[in-house]
């Protein structure tokens, strides 16, 4: 049978949300059943569900609970009602950090996002223009401005990267596609030559890009193995030809692609 | 004198990072300095770093650290370094965890992204294919699709809502933005009519509007405090009129957006 999960939050729960699947991974034997409820700002919002964990415990169903909740009440009542089944990210260290910083916490919701924060929000809207300005095959190439550009085959993963380093880091990411007139050579296209700097290669393991462009124009000679092949081989000699960083997105997430690249731009 | 931080995974540590910000956002009359230090997945990466600590320790300038360590070695290693100023994800909740799931965790790193989880990749690439041929004033116009289709008027927010939904939660986000004669008009517009239970409108302040505008398009017509307050006056009369659920997004950020808009979605 499975246990319930419920993540709680007074704000989007999206940190509680992923710690909890990550600790919850290291159980495979188990089986959980993961319910989000953000945005509970206030002990009224609060109570249905703390009335439903509690119908939950008293039919020995006891569910866990993950969350994260600046409010010291609300974390108060679910500590009252979940016990040892609470695992709440501010009830576990604003404590000991309130010590070792030998001052108290004030409570701020939501601090990091909002209003507050629209200095950032205008360089990531700014930065998201800039990407999709700059996406691939786009004749605008403005690559003055692009604090990286990512080149690669097709469906490497340039776009969605680009994106997501706009939406989440405010960085200009442009990408160039590298085409067959490009990969027949073994010269870095023109356009990239004063730009070197700021080049980081994605690549990928050819049946991986094989079955990926599959799915996008099925039975064409674009996704035939033998292309893909091809391509990757001449595109890897290149980026090893001219010492460009490559990162292998075969077996990464969107997420550990970007957190390679900003790795490389600090660097 | 400012804090160091050290922000400190075997992985990714986007979660890591997101929590020692969510923490010390709490203590607004200290300053910290955060640097981040991902994909440490051995002791030998690991081993820079805790003699960096244990010489600012010795310096009595000692740095606090957030991390995310699956592999106990590491976390034990850390521990001994940093004592009371350590705060790690797995540290803190695994043990606990186990007492109450009554078995022992098996370390896994990453287990969420990656290979395993290609089906959501897969599924994540087509929906950010959607979102990009779909946006804004685009001609191809297939709703029947979409899991979910924004309104509203012209930078109120949409395109980088349309791009998170599709990036994290793998949802076809279509977007329309209502132009001058759909305005006009208090009819909503006719490509949008059989497909209203789809519609999440976004809305935000008049005068954030123009100053967004102003960046895109100083001292057009399209940025006028007029234009823009006339805008939002016949948007948010048609959302009421046609009771479309409304979000505004001039005070929240993105993630914030998307997770009103998944919870409209559930409902």
């Amino acid at each position: 049978m499975s246990t319930r999960v419920f993540i709680l939050s007074d704000h989007t729960g999206i940190t509680a949300a992923s710690i909890s699947r990550a600790l919850l991974a290291q159980f495979p034997h188990q089986s959980f059943e993961l319910e989000e409820h953000p945005f509970l700002d206030s002990l009224e919002k609060v109570t249905a569900i703390v009335t439903e964990i509690a119908r939950l415990n008293a039919e020995h169903q006891p569910p866990l609970v993950f969350s994260s909740f600046v409010n010291g009440e609300i974390r108060d009542l679910l500590v009252r009602t979940c016990g040892k089944r609470l695992f709440d990210i501010f009830e576990a260290f604003t404590p000991p950090l309130e010590k070792v910083l030998g001052e108290p916490a004030s409570p701020v919701t939501g601090q990091l996002h909002g209003i507050g924060n629209s200095g950032s929000y205008t360089a990531r809207i700014k930065a998201l223009d800039y990407a999709m300005i700059h996406d691939d095959g786009s004749i605008t190439r403005n690559y003055e401005k692009a604090d990286v550009i990512l080149i690669g085959v097709s469906r490497s993963g340039k776009t969605p990267t680009c994106l997501y380093l706009a939406l989440h880091n405010g960085l200009q990411a442009a990408n160039y596609p590298l085409v067959d007139e490009d990969l027949e050579s073994s010269r870095l296209p023109g356009v990239l030559q004063e730009f070197k700097s700021k080049l980081v290669a994605l690549t990928i393991d050819p049946r991986q890009l094989h079955r990926i462009r599959q799915q996008r124009r099925p039975g064409s000679r674009y996704a035939s193995p033998g292309q893909c092949e091809w391509e990757v081989h001449q595109a890897e000699n290149l980026f090893r030809k001219h010492h460009i960083p490559v990162i292998d997105t075969t077996a990464i997430s969107i997420e550990e692609i970007a957190v390679h690249i900003t790795a490389e731009i600090m660097h």
